[in-house]
């Protein structure tokens, strides 16, 4: 029977390494029974195209990709802000509707209350969009409670480590902890 | 024939006069041809539950909105960070799934590079997930191509206006905007 195929969703695609990240991600999928999508396998030619249709061309290839796999893989680590990057989360979403399970990942140790009172302390001085009267969501998680509870639903929960400093965005072993729930799963 | 519903995503539900927003919310969609869905609407009885209960009685009720719903508009101004509510995101990515036109809108008129060049000065001191060799991503848009492809996939687009100071949460200018595109794609 052909490994199941789980989409690796994560911002480590930004990465001036991405491939070989992705190439790493990959190789310990076909360990534990998976065939592994890194949304850069798609090598897409984008030459000659504005940036409009580029951005068009990726989204439906990741969007066949997704369809194609029987469940993801986010990597939920807090990028540029106290959350996981916001393609991830949408692409955690995407999957949870598609009725197919979701699991994660954070290399960061510290909950959504604690990332978010660090990060507004931080910020006193701006205004707006995270005043002081602004709740800040407690249910003891690593993140909002739809990406929290998309992973629970199938009996999952998000992995959280602290990596090595200068680590947050390759280290893998949160990675290969979800991989052992996707196991636990598929029954592999 | 009853009007469309919407769901209506965004941090707002954080505010400590989210009913009042969503209220606001809920009569401009009427006035536009609209049923308004504001997730809080489900008023949910969360007593005696334990945190992980609630959360899962609360995500149960959204998803099930979502799914009761023909459209989304999300506000996705910029919340906690670069980039939109991680919640409102995956939402974004849940109705897309479903093949349900999304709208969006941004009451910070700032493009995505701007906002994460910014973000990336402040942060300078700090370690990992966005050092500086990683690459930002560059589409001249609002979010993450994800979103804003799964918005255009249905000829919109994110309305972005910068809001007067202190109001990027609960000006409804941007949210207006996306109620007409919305009106364009269900013809009313």
């Amino acid at each position: 029977m052909a490994p199941p195929r789980l989409y690796l969703a994560g911002p480590e695609v930004f990465l001036p390494d991405a491939a070989a990240v992705g190439a790493a991600k990959v190789a310990l999928c076909v360990k534990h029974g998976f065939e592994g999508l890194f949304p850069l396998d798609a090598a897409l030619d984008l030459s000659g195209l504005a940036k409009p249709a580029q951005a068009r061309r990726i989204s439906e290839a990741n969007e066949g990709l997704m369809r194609s796999c029987a469940g993801l893989i986010a990597n939920l680590t807090p990028f540029r802000g106290v959350s996981a990057d916001s393609g991830t989360a949408f692409e955690v979403g995407f999957m949870r509707a598609l009725g197919r399970p979701v699991f994660g990942y954070s290399n960061v140790l510290a909950g959504y209350v604690e990332r978010s009172r660090a990060y507004r302390a931080e910020h006193r001085t701006q205004p707006d969009a995270d005043a002081a009267d602004v709740a800040i969501e407690d249910f003891d998680g690593a993140e909002n409670l739809m990406i929290e509870q998309a992973i629970a639903a199938f009996g999952g929960r998000i992995e959280r480590a602290a990596a090595a400093r200068g680590h947050a965005m390759r280290d893998l072993a949160g990675f290969e902890a979800s991989l052992l729930q996707a196991r636990r799963h598929f029954r592999l």
